[in-house]
């Protein structure tokens, strides 16, 4: 046995570290290898045509999103370059792009409170390093366990409660800060007659522009001729609305010279501080998020396992968010090519990870970017470098211009980008298909607005398991009366579909028991296993248990089609007639088998007639 | 649509209420007037033997029970008649006898602690209210969810406890309440030196001789001559043996005059107090449950909903775990008779209801009881009412002498009891058939030891579940090329044998996917759904998707088999071209639709060619 085993691992460490196999697992981890050989002037030139088109889009969205974390802009763009370069070399889908998402910035909000950019940073780097460890451990099916009703009902809370927290800035409103969907409302409701008109134009301005400039597309001129150009044009435009809201509001801004309404103010210039995350936290005046608001005027620092406990699960819950999402854009947008998850949670976690060395926030795929870059036309991963570039020199020359961006433009990009994720339309669907989606789906969104993001998901999640498990308690078992001609006899023939385990096998056995006690004229029942590729301790049981009890009523049980494991199963439960299993389909063999069962039968009856009489 | 609901509403309350229905449901729901016709001197002989036996070994057991419960031993007996009556008229099965168990015991205890009989009472009030609820709500499928390795590790974990808790009593230890594995262990440890010769040496005999009677029909003479008759007095010696054991101590005890070792002392004489349940319990000054030490010398007494909370979910898992086990008898003894579990929940619920008001203490079907029963011959569940009368006859002559039981036997008949409970032959086939349920029904004995018995269980049934959970993520996927011979193409026919849910569907898509891309040379995909049975909305999203990926791709997917409902699932889900999906097995309109869709993919192309040329 031993040797076998060592065998075995020779043969396969071999295997490993042959070279084929390891060229074949070097291109699947490094998909550069894969497209860097053919690289050509065309794949250039469409690539970066795409890439500047998603930096156009990236470098005004990403500001927005530090917004959402209570951070100044250049937070939003120190995270948008990295994963780019990143995904270059190690993404396998070639639409997908990465950097800050509005969700990631919500999800970071939820677990380091406002305006605290050590606590995203370290954040960050702790949901890339459980990136890795999933990737590494091939976990990545844990995912699959979130269904798409849950995703949709978190995605809409979320989407309301990013539209929430930006109708501050949006209208100008005074008063502290606030977070989760409650503490936003309670806000608004107490501030809602602080708003200044200055501000809500500003914002209704912008919002009205990006909305106009969204829906240009669909607005094309119907004349064929110039229409190639037109389109272009306005196609161009559109994807270019928020730089354009966001440079021209900033315009008026600096021409103002002192404006009305808010604007960021001072930010930091250049490139980002690189060095290790900062794992002691400073203790802070005032914690929004409710958690603990401790004293202290100086920089008291946190130690490394209070500044762990005090993120708590917020990495885990980004890392799995950001995993969910990057895997829902390559299934979306990578027509019919391999998803590899395990290479997307990998090029997630080299990006977040390294990200906590260079004041990175957390970051994700993006889907409506990677929309973006799927109609400009990319052509192979290579698009995020001309990304990460038009990203880094918005970083070098443009930080002092911060100064001028009104928050309220921002509150704009944020609300226009955000409410087009609620999907209202996919709740219409959801009930006509399954009730049970449709409620898991409206409890995790109630969830997450009303007692955090986490729960909300953890409560869906269980909420649409257990549906799954209630819905697989019936399982459909067929049968069929069917004659055996060479014995002359009816037997009952029953194929169980699946319930190879606990939670149904017995609904299978008491469905199995009623239909031997409705035809009593059959004494012969055979039980066709070949759809069974699982079981386990209770389903072995029970058909022991189901045999034993119906032998003691006269009635015989067959096993047929059955799995060698299936049989070992079987006997470890305590089959004694193994005579009576057959693994596979002698259907021939049948009636032997029922013949000596009669036989035996005969035989056993006699025995008892004697001793009865003696 | 309202009127045909109507017509259907109208036609459900006709058949609902018709004769026949009435009398079906009558005799269903009271079980009693299908047997009680035809029932005749033999029957009626057969029962009374059966019902008598049975009373020999509830008397002792009872009231040993009720020592694990912390009460004096009259308690026990309040339990046993109450039961057995009800079970006469509702029980379903005629093996089973319900009465005080050890499990009941132990679980009543950890919601009360030791010594607080009015506490124990309205526990089990309320686990019979609770059992009524879940059969009227038609619940009982909930227990299902324990699964086979659970219930061994808690009932292993659950003798182990009641072993330990009666150590003290076998030994004659002094020392503190405890409760718990942990605090007996303690206990123990603490007070070992403290044991007295006298009670160890009652305690060591009592088992001795209940172990020797135990295996006496094991010994029985090989000679035919006289060996029914002596078979007969063995078998009838070793099931007596619980009460042989108690009265000759006893009789020791009152012949000793003044004992060294310990004896039950004063009981209250005669019938239980009949009445209303405490639903305000009294403060106890010293409540050894752990969860509070409230202080107070007069009787104080907790509110209604204080004490509601006081006792907590522990009438909740006494009502499942009773539901459990009188499941688990029936299907054990009721040899192919139809088991009816909802039945069996309205006898436990409205036994253990109406025991609130006659001082009963929780009570559930017995395991040992029902296989004595079961071996005595009992011919209708009608045994029952014999076994009440003898508990009843004991209540009202017996109690004075119940001041001389010795405590260690009572002790003995408790680990005499249990011990066999233990089981460690079921540890080594789980082991062969799923190491994964090895691991959950050790978990839950650890669990159920360290953490209390309702966390354990919880905890086992979450590792089982997910166990299901995850083996369901990979179901199988049948495959093959087949050839139409009409259109002369090639197509790849897929079946997939489960996963019409979310967690699934992801693996059943990816695998599709991957086998498009291994099979270039084939265009046409059949899907065949005929395993389906039900669905959600990520599955029906996710085959929509998988339909439109592969169409960019040229390759054509075809739904075959589809039952009505998945093919609305799918046209809520989004699917357009529904000339693809066949709702029967029109093996012979394939080619049809392969041709169609051959000439609409050649149309399409040449639109694409001209467009592109324009």
């Amino acid at each position: 046995m031993g040797k076998l085993v060592r065998e075995k691992n020779r043969r396969f460490s071999n295997q490993l570290f042959s070279q084929e196999n390891m060229e074949r697992v070097l291109k699947k981890r490094l998909p550069i290898l894969s497209w860097l050989p053919s690289y050509n002037k065309g794949t250039c030139l469409a690539d970066a045509i795409a890439g500047i088109t998603v930096g156009l889009t990236v470098v005004p969205q990403s500001m927005a999103y530090a917004a959402i974390v209570g951070l100044s802009p250049e937070y939003g763009l120190y995270a948008s370059y990295l994963g780019c370069f990143v995904y270059v070399i190690l993404g396998s889908c070639r639409q997908v792009t990465i950097g800050p998402t509005a969700i990631m910035g919500l999800l970071t909000f939820e677990a380091c409170g406002s305006g605290f950019p050590e606590c995203a940073v370290l954040c960050g780097f702790y949901s890339g390093i459980f990136e890795l460890v999933v990737a590494c451990l091939q976990l990545g099916w844990v995912v699959s366990l979130i269904s798409e009703p849950v995703t949709i009902g978190f995605t809409n809370a979320a989407a309301v409660t990013i539209i929430l927290s930006q109708v501050k800035s949006f209208l100008g409103l005074s008063g502290d800060k606030a977070s989760g969907f409650l503490g936003y409302s309670k806000s608004l409701y107490d501030n809602i007659s602080s708003f200044t008109i200055a501000d809500t134009a500003m914002g209704i301005l912008s919002f009205a522009v990006l909305l106009l400039l969204k829906s240009l597309p669909d607005l094309k001129s119907h004349s064929r001729k110039y229409s190639r150009a037109v389109n272009g044009c306005t196609w161009l435009v559109s994807l270019a609305r928020n730089i354009i809201v966001v440079v021209s509001t900033s315009l008026i801004a600096f021409a103002w010279y002192d404006p009305p309404f808010q604007v960021t103010g001072e930010v930091q210039g250049g490139f980002p501080p690189i060095g290790l995350p900062h794992f002691s936290l400073p203790v802070r005046n005032n914690i929004t998020t409710g958690n603990s608001t401790k004293a202290g005027d100086l920089e008291i620092k946190m130690g490394f396992s209070e500044t762990f406990s005090f993120i708590g699960n917020g990495p885990i819950i980004i890392a799995l968010i950001s995993i969910l999402q990057n895997v829902a854009i390559s299934k979306s947008f990578g027509h019919g090519q391999a998803i590899d998850a395990t290479q997307e949670m990998l090029a997630l976690g080299v990006s977040n990870t390294l990200g906590g060395f260079f004041s990175a926030i957390p970051i994700s795929g993006s889907f409506s970017r990677s929309a973006v870059n799927d109609a400009s036309g990319v052509k192979t991963p290579g698009g995020g470098f001309y990304t990460g570039a038009l990203v880094l020199l918005s970083l070098a020359f443009l930080t002092p211009s911060f100064y001028y961006i009104p928050k309220a433009s921002l509150a704009a990009v944020i609300i226009c980008a955000v409410m087009f994720m609620i999907e209202y339309k996919s709740l219409i669907s959801m009930w006509q298909i399954s009730r049970m989606d449709f409620m898991a789906s409206i409890m995790t969104f109630c969830c997450c607005l009303l007692l955090g993001m986490e729960y909300g998901i953890l409560i869906g999640v269980a909420i649409s398991l257990s549906a799954v498990i209630i819905k697989s308690l019936r399982p459909h078992l067929k049968y069929e009366l069917k004659q055996e001609i060479k014995a002359d006899i009816q037997y009952l023939y029953i194929e169980p579909s699946i319930g190879g385990h606990f939670p149904s096998v017995e609904y299978i056995r008491s469905s199995i028991n009623d239909l031997v006690l409705q035809y009593t004229c059959v004494n012969y029942i055979v039980i066709d296993f070949h759809l069974w590729t699982s079981w386990d301790y209770t389903s072995a049981g029970a058909f022991v248990a189901l045999k034993e009890g119906l032998k003691k009523m006269d009635n015989f049980v067959i096993f047929t089609k059955c799995s060698p494991g299936w049989i070992q199963a079987l006997k470890s439960a305590g089959l004694k007639d193994t005579e009576y299993v057959l693994d596979s389909g002698l259907e021939e063999g049948l009636s032997n088998l029922i013949n000596n069962a009669r036989a035996l039968a005969d035989l056993n009856r006699t025995v008892i007639d004697e001793e009865s009489s003696s």
